[in-house]
């Protein structure tokens, strides 16, 4: 049988994390032993790297990976916007499938290079680009599809995930976590893409477009990150039983969508209190979780490494096989795409206007230690019609005092005119944190 | 298009939920509007049921769904070893594609239903039988296939997850918990194969089988159940930083396979001290979750509801839709299998013996309370090479002190002959509990 040949673009972490898996078969799936690395388009033929490919297949000239006529898939792991996507695309267009762990590229033109693998009719699969090895596109895609699913909740950032364990679990400071992280190697030099929420919206913008069946505008989606946190929050959290976690959200709103055109989903990415008790408190360190939720299944959890050159060789790897099956399978006859891999739009959605998004609220007020502050402040929400869980007010220095309010579930346009009326009370020196509470 | 043409045999609580979940199409996957409920095979016509299907597509005769020209994929939900392996093997024998939900026939008769399947060209697929709603069988079949899998550790039974959490959180004896759960219908009136372990047993044999790609022997698993448990134990445990979990678990030994004509697997269902800070410990209640570790993913958990009406469909439903994913894309041109999907063995396994597991343990003495004796049962492990993590004495009553030891990783066969020398200490007057530890 003649093996299936793979070409792959890029040869960092992740490229040698996949050569290594292909040129290693034994004890793994048999279709492994299927596949043969038959070039590999890198910057630099004499850089010295961990792993030894004959030098024959290795070439400066990515085209020559996307023409070769030999290569059935292109494994595209450069990441980054050009010439990725440029590359992807001409590969689709040569009629080969495309294995990706281009989560940038794919939340800002993923609906352009799917309408690509279409007209082509080939595959375009990114099981790598969300949550690094944990297998969460393709359960979304293949074993949740009876679903009608209601939400998904990810801690799909490690980075992040890593600082805010630490700070959780040593009450440190936000900056001193980021030192350490960064001379760890688990967050960048510049750590903004990670710290700022950007990398976790690409990717809850990839997770909210498979589970509900239509692309968001990536650029819509109000994200928040973890840089402005302050540990008092984190512990005033877990004093009152919350973990501390950046999640990234998309929930179906309960409007009806036949009626419409498109689907209004609330989506965003923000520091988030979740209850000690909730599946997604426990995940800690590099870790990343996402949690879905849906009728009839109810709630289920894919957790594991989110991050790393062997899970996201593994995730890669995942697809490639799914690829090399489905083409032994039909062995080169001419045939549709599978529906549930292919995974194409079935409905048109949109990204909700933040004042509409419904949800819990963490406050943190300062205000003077004076008798009757909550009261006033309960006033406001009540006035508002903001029904609140509980208001707790913390040791403070001085005349000042610390009051933390957690509303029940409420749209966020309310909660915006019950600040602006906090703000105004007198004895409100200032709101120092808003955050979402699970 | 003509849609695709679903048989149900059995219409208890999961085959309803299948029903409705074929019948409202609405916000699913749009391939759901492709499937047809063409016929259910019931026990009893006019018994009540909370779904109204159309008479016409009701019979009593399950051959007459097997029979069916129209319809493409048999559903077997009725349970049980016979009549539904027989139709398993009948349907496949006619040509459809199966789903089933039935542990039970699939870890006795897996192989014999393989064989089946491979010859008739068709699909078996089984996702329902393990975990209930948990995307498992799929993830393991489909994107894990990369790795060289290690270990598979399961809290697969969630009768007993329900019961243990219970005892761990109130310090409730087995027996209370039990009528509790019974009353509250998460344990059957005769909860045998629950609190047994063989449950736990049927299911480790099926995921054992995806992972190490070869069919064990079923009845050669070793099972130790809950119904021994004390709750002494499970509160020691939790006073060493330990919860008491039932873990099915299958490792494959580190003797390299391919001088062996079969790898040997350690595969044994056992009430497990879990640390607290490991993913598996935070399960609780009804949830099952199974935690899969390889090389190079590292490890990866799935979470989620064991059991129910709504989950085990909804896994069911993954599968149907799997199945007809192919057959619109081969527009019914004979075509190979998807080897994945397949899952088809491709090495022989076997159950090791069970002294050659190697594990960590826990063991509960019942010793006289006089100086010396944690000595001379320090010696006595030492002598046979067994290293122990911890050996510490609980209160007890009068001269009785109560004594337990953690040991370090060993052969299980090694602790057998410690533990028959301990046994002949004259200050040691029984041991009490032997457990698992990871």
């Amino acid at each position: 049988m003649k093996k299936i040949g793979i070409g792959l673009l890029g040869l960092g972490t992740v490229g040698q994390g996949v050569a290594n898996i292909i040129s290693n078969p034994n004890d793994r799936h048999p279709l492994v032993g299927e596949l043969e690395l038959v070039g590999v388009a890198v910057k630099n033929l004499q850089k010295s790297r961990d792993i030894s490919l004959p030098e024959s297949i290795l070439t400066t000239n990515a085209l020559e990976i996307v023409n070769n006529p030999n290569i059935q898939i292109v494994v595209e792991v450069i990441g980054g916007i050009e010439p990725a996507r440029s590359l992807i695309i001409e590969a689709i267009r040569k009629g080969k499938s495309v294995v990706t762990a281009n989560k940038a590229v794919i939340a800002r033109h993923g609906e352009e290079i799917a309408n690509e693998a279409k007209a082509a009719g080939v595959y375009v699969l990114i099981e790598a680009a969300v949550g690094g090895g944990i297998p969460i596109i393709e359960p979304l895609k293949q074993s949740l599809g009876g679903n009608q699913i209601t939400k998904v909740s990810g801690i799909i950032n490690g980075t992040t995930n890593y600082i805010l364990s630490r700070m959780d679990k040593e009450g440190a400071n936000y900056d001193e976590v980021l030192k350490d992280a960064q001379d760890l190697g688990y967050a960048e030099a510049d750590p903004a893409a990670d710290v700022e929420g950007a990398d976790a919206a690409d990717k809850i913008a990839i997770l909210s477009g498979l589970a509900f069946g239509g692309a968001i505008n990536r650029a819509d989606i109000p994200t928040t990150g973890i840089n402005q946190l302050q540990s008092i929050d984190v512990n005033y959290a877990k004093e009152l039983g919350y973990a501390i976690k950046l999640l990234a959200i998309s929930e179906k709103d309960k409007i009806e969508s036949q009626s419409q055109k498109s689907q209004p989903l609330s989506v965003w990415v923000e520091p988030t209190l979740v209850p000690e008790d909730h599946p997604l408190a426990g995940v800690n360190g590099v870790n990343n979780a996402i949690f879905v939720e849906g009728n009839p299944i109810g709630q289920v959890m894919f957790f594991g490494p989110g991050a790393g050159s062997g899970p996201t060789a593994s995730a890669v790897v995942a697809d490639i096989l799914n690829i090399a099956g489905i083409q032994l399978m039909s062995e080169d006859k001419s045939s549709n795409l599978d529906p549930l891999l292919s995974a194409k739009s079935w409905r048109s959605c949109h990204v909700a206007e933040q004042q509409e998004i419904s949800k819990k609220n963490y406050i943190r007020l300062i205000a003077e230690d004076t008798p009757g502050v909550i009261g006033q402040i309960g006033t406001i929400f009540g006035q508002r019609k903001i029904s609140i869980e509980s208001i707790v007010q913390f040791d403070a220095s001085e005349s000042e005092a610390e009051i933390v309010v957690i509303t029940h579930k409420i749209k966020q346009g309310f909660l915006k005119d019950a600040l602006l009326d906090i703000k105004n009370l007198h004895q409100v020196k200032r709101i120092a944190a808003t955050m979402g509470c699970l």
